[in-house]
């Protein structure tokens, strides 16, 4: 069923989005500030708009994807702020990564004017986005997210309700906290063992197996060699870049500060990432961790 | 088919894997120096040997399953060592979760004697010992892996061949350190999420669905009440003991040291666990390492 | 030479350094929310004010004590903000430890209105601001400091000038944050000597004398009973708390995020103190995380 | 007072140690298995030995220095051990970095003998080996260390009492943990101030002389251009180099894994130096952990 879409912020992530709508019978108004970026969708079918407030005149589902929370609180909230220009039975989406408070924040002032929003951060980087196979972690009313259940069908594969209103930020840094101790600890656990004579790939594949058994290891291995057609074997060229983990664990971090959270292994990870970063690795794969282990291949 | 078989130490490990032995119907000569544990295992078939070296006599395999570096070492060389009374065409499968320099210097030595030998230790707790569901990472020579495979098939169900001697040790450590960081990562981020108002079952399926997967997700939850019969919910009873993770951690530090290596976020996890054990929790299940983040229970 | 001056903020720390202030011989008039500490320092001879915009008039200075960023910031600059009733010829000084972008932003919006500002945090805690021994470190233009250095030294010994606006903030964080390390180290260090059969005073001392020397071993012993009237001697109580250090490492943690600094041992004292703080030490002396490392703990 | 002393080990710190006690006018028979070393000494006036037993015969103090355990082991324990050549009036001082249990088991077979023995590791690098200016860190006799210390006073200036045998080592690497962690806590809190605007002379000398003050401020910045004369200032050439600090701090890890010692933040360190040493600054002085901090490094 064919919806009218809006949707704000066409960069990496958002361009692929947007075209998948497309490609799914949607009819989609685009907005970014960047012109070669509108161009590009527009070349797809999509409908080009002078400026966000335009795209949001007489859609049913408002979306937006942008890099961090200033641009959401200035899109929604701000001086020239969206939200007076959405008609109340819109249903707004924030694809974005960012501070759950935002999300809870702007959710909060379009709530007072009768509009539904879900905060909607995704996983599985440009090539998800591209293929239509990303994951979209939810906060919001359970009511709004399966309303926009086909839409997110449209863009990806795994949608997960994860609580109210900024749960599905919270659940997302989670995760990628998580990721970052699994990815460094497998990272060291394999050379741990090639130092002491082991083979990567023996190695990996018993634990695996074994109570050492996560994501890192079914699927994207750090080890180079290991697997094939995974970013270790690349020179660890594309996936899921340093800097990107390191503003997921920004966020994480600034949570447990607010909180009064006990973080050490994900305190430890992000410190080790931003080192890693400073040695120039800021633009490879995350798994490119697995270098400040390295015995035999001097950084400098 | 039956074999003879020796087995010394009979502790809370090897006196149920002898135990299965004999329901597997093996003749099964056995040694320990506490009488209690010989006893239980006599009255289940076995015969009783008065010392190592006759539990050496006359058998097809030699198995032993020892706390520590130390008691492999004596056993095999010390000055009453047994490696002497050992027929050539004798298997020898060490069991015992020790150095991987013990375990080569003792297969060095039997193999000065034509002795095949097997670093062979386990995983998989008291429980997979009793239910005959063990996991085996072998050290040592394939075809002797082979011919020691019917007799691991006994007492447990994964076999897996991680190299020469010592490989067995080093790919236990490596992937007991890897759980120790995966556990208290996977703690660390239930805690966070649960501090910023997340439920802990819906965020753990979250994660275990996506890039956060791992072990403890799938089938050990260290969060009270998320999983059923786990010893989260039940007060952290039972299990993989918090003393034995630190020993197993010590083991992997030991070797980290010898080789130079940088583990960072094993280290930090292994802190952790000594802290947690000062704290009075060395006698429960490790997964209680939840408890240093838990903010509502203080631990004093 | 007496001044008039406005003091708002009569806590812990407040309360005495205004105190001081009038047995300089000072004309203090103070405003607190709490009708208690305004009584205090009303019975010592200072000027009751109903609401902090009254402190504010005719004052050559005006200082503030408040407990965290949000304080300074609705006091400044709030609805009810008292900037507008500052006289531009007033010398602001904040004496609050709170983030440094707060400082700068209300410094900022003195600025414009002509009124000079510093921002002024101070250390050594409750004593030292009863003893008027306070150290003050100093973020504002030199030229203002050298006006309220007559004032700085009424309720403290050591005043440094650390920078610009917000300076004051960052060098304090810096400082904290690098006492918690040290703090930490020691205690870890003396443990380790203490286990392997050291005496804590004859290892403090060698340490003291050479590479490992350091404040905390100089005057604040940690390890119990090596040096008496420190907190270790008196089963930790008063001294400077847990919940400010861990506050006051929040700071810091907060300035490393907006940066993408590293700090990787400051997070982990951090970590660490959190862990601690939990398990009861909140409102014990800093120098009490001595006790994470202690062997008399029961271990199981 | 002339005495004959045997010296074993004339490396880049025994050979300027030997030269200082010629020096001072004892007669010196001196042993290294480097002729180019042993004819050095021979040219300011030693009496070459041509073996380790060769420079026990007919002194009434035999000094060694070598590089690790092992080396000291075999020299007074193994096949060709010298303890049988020694004399029992003889006074041997052991001035090798080596593990406690070495130390104390020579000390222990020494004994049996009659032979009293000190460990004495020095600490003041190569620097203070030439200028007679070590720190000697005494495990012993207390008796046997007042024998010797007119001795110690002809290489060094500072002569601790540390305890029994063995605690010599013992607080050698309790200080040198201890600077690890005060080393990179101070380089950590120091680009933490830089990055967030602040002067490092200005942070430095206000930590200095605060809460924060520790040796590395007082004597050994590891900021550039702070100090003059500090390795920091030379590009981190010469000093105490990273490849010898990730040595002791592998001596303080063995005695806290034999111990169950918790070393949170001497672990942490110590990974920091190895990963540090990874990247090629092993031959680089210790303070060039600054590097690891820095952001002018290019981020990607």
């Amino acid at each position: 069923m064919s919806a009218n879409i809006g949707f704000i912020g066409l960069g990496n992530m958002g361009g692929p989005m947007a075209s998948n709508l497309l490609k799914a019978g949607h009819k989609v108004k685009v907005f970014d500030l960047m012109p070669a970026a509108v161009e590009k969708l527009a070349a797809s079918g999509a409908t080009v708009c002078q400026d966000a407030k335009q795209a949001c005149d007489d859609v049913q589902v408002l979306i937006s994807m942008l890099p961090a929370s200033i641009h959401v609180e200035n899109l929604y909230l701000g001086e020239a702020g969206i939200l007076s220009s959405i008609a109340p039975q819109t249903l707004v989406v924030d694809c974005s990564t960012i501070a759950p408070e935002t999300s809870r924040l702007v959710a909060a002032n379009a709530a007072e004017r009768g509009i539904q929003m879900l905060d909607a951060p995704v996983s599985g980087g440009v090539g998800g986005a591209v293929a239509a196979t990303l994951t979209f972690i939810v906060g919001g009313e359970k009511a709004a997210l399966e309303l926009a259940r086909p839409i997110f069908e449209n863009m990806g594969k795994n949608i997960f309700h994860a609580g109210a209103a900024g749960a599905g930020q919270v659940a997302k840094f989670c995760n990628n906290m998580l990721l970052s101790v699994l990815m460094t600890g497998t990272a060291e656990a394999l050379q741990l063992g090639v130092d002491n004579g082991l083979d990567a790939g023996v190695l990996s594949e018993i634990m695996r197996q074994s109570s050492g058994g996560n994501w890192a290891l079914e699927v994207y291995n750090p080890y180079p060699g290991v697997m094939d057609n995974v970013p270790a074997s690349k020179d660890y060229e594309g996936g899921f870049l340093v800097d990107l983990m390191i503003k997921d664990l920004g966020l994480a971090m600034e949570a447990a500060l607010q909180q009064g959270a006990s973080v050490p292994l994900g305190s430890l990870a992000r410190n080790l990432y931003i080192n890693h970063g400073k040695a120039g690795y800021g633009r490879k794969d995350f798994s490119s961790i697995q270098k400040i282990y390295n015995k035999d291949e001097p950084e400098s």
